[in-house]
């Protein structure tokens, strides 16, 4: 189980047997939420018959629908369309597909004065079909459809908010209103959305983020670039230390590489050809650097960096596999409008490695970094999650290499997974451009998925740069390239951590492990004599020195969500003892002080609670 | 002593107590230089009628002369030309001063049809001395010199190596010929000169960084960007993690910012104003961005970042002093002619830290900061050093802030090491634009001098970006910020290491602190077993599984700068025990290996020797 805190605000799938269907995955809501969005837009020209309609598609978890109208939708507003869509349901009106030639349905509308419909129908090929509720109101729609209006249960939708949004998406053309609703087969799915749906709120990481000290952002600084403040540094540094570790004890070796290089660089490996839209924009030094593009670039990503090393010195046979590690901050020009807390930033730090193999050490080396990885995830306690096998689509132009280099490498990512009898799906266009992965997707307790960990398996990059090694038989060699990442993005884990464990970091990634309460005075030497004990053991102990009471030194420990906290009273100075309270489970009593500390760092290295 | 390798490669100040006297600190060596630029001169000019004299200053220890001569001297040339130097000086000339109108020695000028000097002439004010050697030669010049070319010893010179120049150092100008030569007091002077740059030479840190494989340089990446391979980067981490530990112990907050921000963060922080030139060129997404400068840069400094952190909450007088620290790596555009190895980069990373203060903790502040430096250098077997005090200069437009303001940050700094008993100079001039510093100067086994750690005092910066604290009366108050990097840049920092221990890291820094010899296969398994417990207790050792003699193992350790050998023979194995060799002290003989790893494990954690 995810998370255990004696909370009541968190959830866990296991605890929870009610699952949300997405409309992607069921024939049956996609039905309901599609006849859900046209019967609000029956009831929003009902109450405002000056609203013109214009798209009305379905989301994962329900639908929107954007009207021309001059007035933006008020909170009264929505109440009274729900009230009229109620009306409608309860009316049941069949719903009824007639399928019409263009011309018929250019008439049609025109007859509406519907001018957003006409330039719809404008983009549609024949079949048209237009979806009529009764004879009431009709709209261009592709369906499915419930059969009547009286198939939606009036408990089991709602509306949910409002918001503006461009005809076609294009800042230049009409502003329009929008309205989001969800729609479910019951009442209970209902519910238990909005229970979700309030608790992805509470979890919301940039909201956490901030109450717990985390990271900031400065405006000053730029969009998407964020800032770690000295508990969010601990949390990363735990982070890197633990990977670090793992790393050494299964032979990677530490690099270090500048995080600007001559565009040439990415000439070479072709991110300048393939990607330059998500780089940032080039330092030119003049405008003849800039004409001919030979200035500095940020890097998007480390593997031309750590290929420079590899080429350094002539390679043998008895060196591979060579396994580089770093982590490495990279840049990528992110639109500023898709930029939203750590999970899309613009800066980031990959757990990054490149290993450099022999052909017949790929599939050995490919399952040890797969170990790796799930050793990874284990120790973060993220339990739910499987295998996508990001391979190339059918646009062939977006990749680079040939068809037969491609093919190795997917069926070498297959291989894996088959051994491991892991859990996958195949995602065709999903590849980078230069190779195909293995993602890991993750099921967060909120079931979003997210994606972590990758592995990458790469016969181009060699190629491209010319890269070699002496054969045994004395001959040059070409080897083969894994790129991989457990954590993926440091930053990107950091806020999908926080989410999944509602800010309730394990013992060993908490910013701050346990605090000492002295109930009075009396007993602040005593805490800080035990604080300094701990901290010297590499414990992050604090002291709280506020001199506030009991309660609300407890409240205030609560809000940190600091795992452990010790109550240190009169009795527990005379006994060398703490009055121990934790996250996960609660009261524990009294225990000797030695005990705690042993308790504590038993827990901090094996990576499990007090 | 800084260092004590068995080798006899080294020097040490202590054992060699020949002084060499620096020309800007002895009148005697400034004549003797002086002079014998004047007789390369003239027996150039002897061997050479076509020859043009340009300039002949002096360096700081000998001298160089640049002349107009159609082809390159040759090894040759400068034997010939070193000989009838010799005649010169055996010839006893007096060396005769006399001072001249401009016209008139615009007229012998003319005469002698030496146009460089005529141009040099221009740019003099009277009065104008020209110095003549006897009656044959003569040349513009300020002397001093000595009495007659007897003066000068023949066996205390020499002439070094010749160079192709510009004349006026302008690349479109006439290509002229350099040579450098050198001359001291005394023939001892001579070779202990000699000798230094020899040993020069072979601790260049370029040379070494490359034999023992701490770092590279890549034409792909780009000029003064290196790139750590693993050994390089076990000694950067290394040194990193000791200061962080010092950090951690002494209430430093660990931080971490992005490389980039918006151009306006350093408009407000003054540096797009006053240090627009040593940064890398912006990142404008278009033209207009570009026009107002309103596109990313990457940082050259960690200052403003780290104030946006403080900036980020309100601060109280309680929470002060705030100490952020960051190993933050910042980028300065060096023109590329001017990088060289590790000491002149254009992306390097430093131990970075801010103090947030109230104007009470200042001084407190300040001599904490100085202490951890002190405890960093002598960690490090660093011990021959002074403090520069380095002030604001004559040119007030370079520097921002108020007189009264800079006059508090000097006086603090002047009070500080009068404190401390320290030995200090002060350096008008060479103060940040800011803020003034104070510098540690550390003079190396060769009698080189380097800049190492920094402390800046700036109340400019907390006034420029607004910072503030409640003070305890309820007002609000501007804190005072103290910059410290006790190392600098790491990348500096290390490129000096190399060179101060000759390649011979101490055991706490070295890559490889232990290498095993296994005198035949019979011991391989013995050898990895001691290695493997070794590793497990975080001691960098390593086996040498090569195979080859013992003899070639032992030349491949020495090699490498491995500081402790470990051989384990048929006798060892019997007795667990191994036979010791260190850099530091030779043979050791035989010990029981829980003793080797209780001495290793001592050494390490208190930076000593084996």
């Amino acid at each position: 189980m995810v998370n255990q805190s004696t909370t009541d605000l968190e959830v866990s799938p296991e605890i929870n047997p009610i699952k949300l269907p997405r409309t992607s995955e069921s024939d049956k809501v996609k039905r309901i939420r599609h006849t859900t969005s046209h019967i609000m837009a029956m009831a929003v020209q009902k109450l405002f018959p000056k609203a013109q309609v214009t798209i009305g598609p379905w989301t994962e978890t329900g639908f929107y629908y954007d009207f021309d109208i001059p007035e933006p939708f008020t909170e009264q507003n929505l109440k009274a369309i729900k009230k009229e869509m109620v009306k409608i349901i309860k009316r049941k009106l069949p719903i009824i597909c007639e399928e019409v030639t263009p011309e018929e349905a250019k008439k049609r509308i025109t007859e509406l004065k519907e001018p957003y419909k006409l330039e719809i129908l404008e983009g549609l090929k024949p079949p048209i079909t237009l979806y009529y509720l009764g004879d009431q109101w009709w709209d261009l729609c592709a369906g499915p459809h419930v059969e009547t209006t009286g198939d939606i249960n009036p408990r089991a939708f709602d509306l949910e908010s409002v918001a503006g949004a461009y005809w076609r998406g294009d800042e230049t053309k009409a502003q329009l209103q929008r309205i989001y609703g969800t729609a479910w087969e019951t009442p209970e799915q209902l519910a238990e959305y909005k229970r979700r749906k309030e608790e992805a709120l509470k979890r919301d990481h940039r909201k956490l983020g901030k109450e717990l000290g985390l990271f900031i952002f400065s405006d000053s600084v730029g969009p998407g670039l964020p800032l770690w403040t000295p508990k969010g540094t601990i949390v990363r540094f735990t982070l890197e230390d633990f990977l670090r570790k793992e790393q050494i004890k299964r032979g990677y070796l530490g690099v270090v590489t500048p995080h600007i290089g001559r565009i040439d660089l990415f000439k070479t490996s072709g991110h300048w050809q393939n990607y330059k839209n998500d780089m940032f924009p080039m330092m030119a030094e003049n405008a003849e650097e800039a004409a001919q593009e030979t200035g500095f670039v940020l890097k998007p990503m480390n593997c031309p960096f750590h290929i420079q090393i590899y080429k350094s010195e002539l390679r043998s046979y008895r060196d591979l596999p060579i396994r580089f590690a770093e982590f490495g901050t990279v840049y990528r020009y992110e639109q500023s409008g898709e930029l939203g807390g750590l999970t899309r930033v613009r800066g980031f730090t990959v757990d990054d490695s490149h290993l450099f193999v022999t052909p017949d050490q790929l599939d050995t080396e490919f399952l040890n970094v797969v170990d790796l990885i799930l050793t990874v995830f284990k120790s973060l306690q993220l339990n739910n999650f499987k295998a996508r096998l990001s391979f190339r689509g059918e646009e062939l132009d977006k990749y680079i290499g040939s068809n037969e280099v491609w093919e190795k490498s997917q069926n070498a990512i297959r291989r894996a997974v088959q051994t491991l009898e892991m859990d996958y799906f195949e995602a065709p266009g999903e590849a980078a451009f230069y190779g195909p992965k293995l993602d890991f997707i993750f099921q967060d307790a909120l079931e979003r998925e997210w994606q972590l960990g990758t592995v990458q398996v790469d016969y181009n990059l060699p190629q491209r740069f010319g890269l070699e090694y002496i054969a045994e038989n004395g001959t040059r060699q070409r080897p083969v390239m894994i790129h991989r990442a457990p954590f993926g993005s440091l930053e990107r884990l950091i806020g999908i951590l926080i989410e999944e464990y509602a800010g309730d970091f394990p013992l060993w990634l908490s910013p701050i492990q346990i605090r000492i309460l002295p109930v009075s005075d009396v007993q602040l030497d005593f805490t800080k004599e035990i604080v300094n004990k701990m901290q010297k053991l590499g414990i992050r102990a604090e002291a709280d020195t506020s001199r506030e009471r009991l309660s609300k030194m407890i409240r205030n420990s609560e809000k940190q969500k600091i795992p452990v906290m010790a109550i240190a009273g009169a009795k527990e100075v005379e006994s060398n003892s703490l009055s121990i309270r934790t996250r996960t489970s609660g009261e524990l009593g009294v225990m000797e002080v030695y005990e705690v500390i042993e308790k504590l760092t038993e827990a901090i290295t094996n990576c499990t609670n007090f």
